[in-house]
């Protein structure tokens, strides 16, 4: 299982607003089971088996040209770990049981 | 008002867990109240000033040397926006809107 | 066609070295024609048709596990053009074109 | 001694084009002496004391904004080793060197 975020930004879109094209390549997210997702302000984090998740990245890569966008550029980050099972919440829980035990 | 990603990997560290490095990153974060942060499964999320985030920025990744850490790659993602106030809730609420209406 | 960058990094390995790891990585891509490669300081940077190109990520990210990696963080940045073909060649010439001309 | 990539991505600038805006980041880059660079397909490699570099990246994201530019999105990847003496070109032959070993 991996996490892997993923931030799209179209270039020569004459607008400083990214967020209509966010939401379309949620709504490739939103059409489908196996991969579960979260938005976060910097991009959204996608969680599941490897190969389906960067399918996913793949179709929210496409879902942004159109509608006279030509160029985007697409940022992936991919955490993938073998030795034990980890989650977007087991992530973030074990960083704060760490800081709570100081 | 900046929005910044921070994600810190230490290099040779006998272990596949991340988390202690991230807490200690986080450190830096709870001893401040200029720049807002928020934890994320694939990083820590800073708002505000941008001078003023890229110095925390700058103690997190420091704050992960030391015991043994002698190389670290640190990934950051500015999105600097001047023609409008943005804020990390902002963001994900202007996408979110955009999803409602279809 | 898409210029996509690619950087691989095992987590957990012991040694500060990366470089037997961006080896075994480069080895994936010697082994085929399709897809044009350059080794740059910070990754390793491809050119081709964006499937062929991902395909090839996605083997590249595979190496580097086995041999006791058993995380790994791989860094993917895309630039996928379609008004215009651009090379890894011809986005180097057109900035230093643009430098000489002041 | 730092390694560090840093990608300069403008918003809503009408155009595909990003090469005027990285030749002007560039000029930053050239007017100094005491951080070496160096241009690939996707972005600057900057290489120097890790504080006299991070001062470059800040210029350079300024350098970008004007001229109607109000958004910009920029990717620094920083590789700060401190147990040996590592540059753009030590990185790149320590793995061409393996490479060639098999």
């Amino acid at each position: 299982m991996a996490i892997v975020q993923v931030s799209i930004v179209p270039l020569g879109t004459k607008t400083t607003s990214l967020s209509k094209y966010v939401a379309r390549s949620l709504k490739v997210l939103q059409s489908q089971k196996s991969v579960a997702f979260r938005l976060t302000p910097m991009g959204t984090v996608l969680e599941g088996d490897l190969d389906k998740v960067l399918n996913m990245v793949r179709q929210m890569h496409e879902s942004v040209f159109g509608e006279g966008v030509q160029r985007v550029v697409t940022i992936v980050n991919i955490d993938d770990r073998r030795d034990k099972r980890a989650t977007m919440e087991s992530k973030i829980s074990s960083v704060e049981s760490k800081l709570r035990r100081g």
